[in-house]
C-alpha cells in the first residue's frame, strides 16, 4: 500500500501568494472595473536587456543546424557561463572559487527548497522571522523542526546571535521581506556562531545586485571562514529579470564538510553533485546562454540602467510614505520596502490598501510572527503604477 | 551540528554515464587520433524543427518589450501549453483530463526524481529490471528499499506480475534501456495488481512518440481504472529533441489517493501542486512556447519526420547486428536497441566495442542485475554515424 509523506499533511494549507491572489480576485469580481495595481509579489516588470535576448536568439540558431545543437548539458551547468560568474561576481570581489564549485541551476527557489536532499532531517532549522516562505515550507514538508528568530526594528532587522544551537541557518541578505542589509561585521558575527557550533549556512543572496553601498557586502564569501561553513544561493532573476527564463546559481566550497552519523565528516560538493546528477538534467542552453549574456560589456550596463530604475523606485516609495507619516525601512540597498503599518494588523492593512486604494501590498504576518505590524512593497513595478499606487496609498491614508 | 542525509554515504558512488565517460576519456588519451562514435547516452543530435525555434524566438522577442514581458509564470506552467496537451496527447486517444491535472516541469527527469518528496520513506520501491538509474539512485538516496523485477527475453522484458507486494511502482514502455514496449492486456495487469494492492504506478512514458503500432497503448490513462492509481510523466527531450531546452510534463489526475498515516485517504493532486508551489517556479517561458509549437501543423509534421529518422536508424541498427549472429530486441517502437553479448560480460564487450571500433555503447550491467549479458544502442545518432558504428561493429566480431 502506497503512503504518502504525511508532513505534507501537516503543514499549513494556504501559502502567502495563493490567500493574497484569492483576495485580490474576490474583490475583483465585486468591482470589475476596478483598476489593480500590484507591488505585492516581487515579479519583475521591465523588458530583458537585448545583449541577453541577441545571445538567446542566437542559442535558438544554435538549434537549427546538426553542427552548433546543444543536446543533454552539463547537469552542473556549462563551463562558459561558470567561468563567468567566478570572474565576474567573485574573483573582482577577491574571492577566489573553482568552476567544479558553481552549480547551475533553473533559479535560487529550486535549488533553496532541493538542498534539504542532502540534509538530515533531524537538522533544527533556523530561519530569520520574518521569513520567505519557500525555506519554512520545504523544511516542514520534510518534517524537520524550524526556530524563528526575530528581526526587528529594534536589532536593526538582522537577528540577534541565537544563544541556543541551529544546525542550519537560513540567511537573505538583501533581505526579503524586509529589505535590511547585513553589515561585514554583522555576517563575521553569523559565520563565527556557524564554526563554533558546526551550523551550515545556507546564504542567499539574490538581491546583491541592488547594493550601492560599498560597505555591504555582496556574497558571504568576504568573509573569513565561511568557504568552511556556507553555501551561498544565487538568481538571476532579479540581476538580469530573469524570472520567466529561469537561471541560478549555487556555490558549495570544496572545503565545506558537515557531520555523518558515523562521525565522519562528509565534503558537500560531491554531495550535491550526485544529487543534481540524478536529479536534474541541466537548466535550459538558451537560458545559460542569456545569462553569459549579462556578464558582457553591453550586458551589464544593460542590467544595471535596470536595477537602478527599480532602485529609483525605491527612493520614491520610501520619500512618499515617509512623508505621509508612515515608518519606512529597506529599499536603499534591496528591493524591498518594509513599512509598519498603522495599526498592528498588516491583514488588515493589506485589505484597506486593496479596497480603499486598490494597491495590492504583501501583508507581513505572511512572512511569519515578526512579520506582523508591517507591508512589504516591492519596487519591482513600472515607475508610472509606482507613482501612481503611493499616489492612492497617500491619499486613502 | 549540521547532518548530513546519511543515505548519500551509503549509495553506490558511481553514476552509469560517469564510468563511460571515464573509460572513453582514457581510452582518447590513450589514443587521440581516434574518431570515437557515441551510440551510449541517449541523447538526440538532429535540430529543433523550424516551428519550435520560430516560436521560441518569438518568445524572447515578447520578453523585450514592457507590454508583452513574462516574468513568474504558473508553477503549474501555462495553460497555453497543458490544454494543447489535453487536446492532443489525450483527447485524441479518448482519455479526458483536466489542466489542473497537468503540470509543466523542466524534464521528466526532474519530476520522476522529486515525486519522491511526497511520498513516505517507507514505501517499498519496484523497478523492472534493467531500470533507468534515476529511479534507483533517487529512492536509495531517500532511504528507501527497493525490489527488482527481473526482465528478460524469457518474459519479453515486461516483467511478471509480482506476488509480493509493492507500494509503488516504476514502469517505463516503451522501456529504456530494452526496448521493449507492453501490450493493452500486459498494462491491465499491472493496472489490476495496483488497484487489488493499493499499489501506486509511476508511469515514464517518455518515448511514447516512438511507438508505431496502433495494438501499443501510448499512456497508462488507455487502461480502465489507471487514473486511481498511476501518475504519468512525459518529456518533450525525446518527442521533440528538447534534451537542452528543457520542457517534460507530469499527470497527476484528480481521482488518485494514497494513504495517509492515520489512515485518511490523500488525493496526490494538490500535495504535488503544493511541492511544486515551494519547490519551483515553473519552466521558462521560452521552452513553454517551443514546447507550444510542438502541436502545431507544422511543428508535428516536422517533429514526427525527425522522428521517423530515428526509427530508421534503429531498423539499420537492428537488421544489420542481426544479420551479423547477434540476438537483437526493441527498436521498433522504440529509440533504444537491446543486444545480447556475445559473452555474458556487458562491461567486456563495451570495451571490445570501444577498443576494437571506437563504438561507445552502455553495458547493460550498468541498468542493474537483469541487464548483464547486453548492451544497449541508441537510435538517436545521425545516420552517417549510426551506418559507420554498425560497420565497424561488424568488422570488429
Amino acid at each position: 500500500m502506497a503512503y504518502i509523506n504525511d508532513n505534507f499533511t501537516k503543514i499549513q494549507h494556504r501559502y502567502l501568494f495563493a490567500e493574497i491572489a484569492k483576495r485580490v480576485a474576490a474583490y475583483k469580481e465585486a468591482n470589475p472595473a476596478a483598476k489593480i495595481i500590484s507591488l505585492g509579489i516581487g515579479d519583475v516588470t521591465q523588458p530583458l536587456a537585448s545583449a541577453v535576448t541577441q545571445a538567446m536568439k542566437k542559442a535558438v540558431d544554435d538549434c537549427t543546424t546538426t553542427q552548433n545543437f546543444h543536446g543533454y548539458g552539463p547537469e552542473q551547468g556549462y563551463d562558459f557561463l561558470r567561468s563567468k560568474i567566478i570572474e565576474n561576481d567573485y574573483a573582482k570581489r577577491g574571492i577566489s572559487l573553482t568552476v567544479d564549485e558553481i552549480f547551475i541551476s533553473d533559479g535560487a527557489k529550486s535549488d533553496l527548497g532541493n538542498i534539504g536532499d542532502i540534509l538530515s532531517v533531524n537538522n533544527i532549522i533556523g530561519v530569520t522571522d520574518p521569513v520567505y516562505p519557500v525555506y519554512v515550507d520545504t523544511n516542514s514538508m520534510a518534517g524537520r523542526t524550524i526556530k524563528y528568530i526575530p528581526c526587528t526594528a529594534e536589532n536593526g532587522f538582522t537577528g540577534d546571535i541565537p544563544s541556543e544551537k541551529i544546525d542550519v541557518m537560513y540567511l537573505c541578505f538583501p533581505n526579503n521581506p524586509t529589505g535590511a542589509v547585513i553589515t561585514r561585521q554583522g555576517l563575521k558575527q553569523w559565520v563565527d556562531y556557524a564554526l563554533k557550533n558546526d551550523t551550515l549556512i545556507l546564504y542567499d543572496s539574490a538581491y546583491e545586485a541592488f547594493i550601492t553601498d560599498p560597505a555591504i557586502p555582496h556574497s558571504i564569501y568576504e568573509i573569513d571562514g565561511s568557504k568552511e561553513c556556507a553555501i551561498e544561493f544565487r538568481s538571476f532573476s532579479k540581476t538580469a529579470g530573469f524570472t520567466g527564463i529561469r537561471c541560478g546559481y549555487t556555490v558549495i566550497p570544496n572545503e565545506l564538510k558537515i557531520q555523518s552519523e558515523s562521525g565522519k565528516r562528509v565534503a558537500l560538493n560531491p554531495v550535491w553533485n550526485r544529487r543534481q546528477c540524478s536529479k536534474f538534467n541541466g537548466a535550459s542552453y538558451i537560458s545559460q546562454r542569456g545569462a553569459e549574456a549579462v556578464f558582457s560589456a553591453e550586458g551589464y550596463s544593460q542590467t544595471r540602467a535596470t536595477i537602478q530604475y527599480y532602485l529609483t523606485n525605491a527612493q520614491i516609495i520610501r520619500d512618499s510614505l515617509s512623508k505621509s507619516g508612515l515608518e519606512v525601512f529597506g529599499g536603499e540597498n534591496a528591493p524591498y520596502i518594509w513599512v509598519r503599518t498603522p495599526e498592528h494588523d498588516s491583514w488588515k492593512f493589506f485589505d484597506h490598501l486593496l479596497h480603499r486604494a486598490q494597491v495590492v501590498v504583501t501583508p507581513g504576518a505572511g512572512f511569519g510572527p515578526s512579520g506582523e505590524g508591517y507591508i512589504r512593497i516591492t519596487a519591482f513595478g513600472t515607475r508610472e503604477n509606482t507613482k501612481e499606487a503611493i499616489e492612492r496609498i497617500e491619499r486613502s491614508l
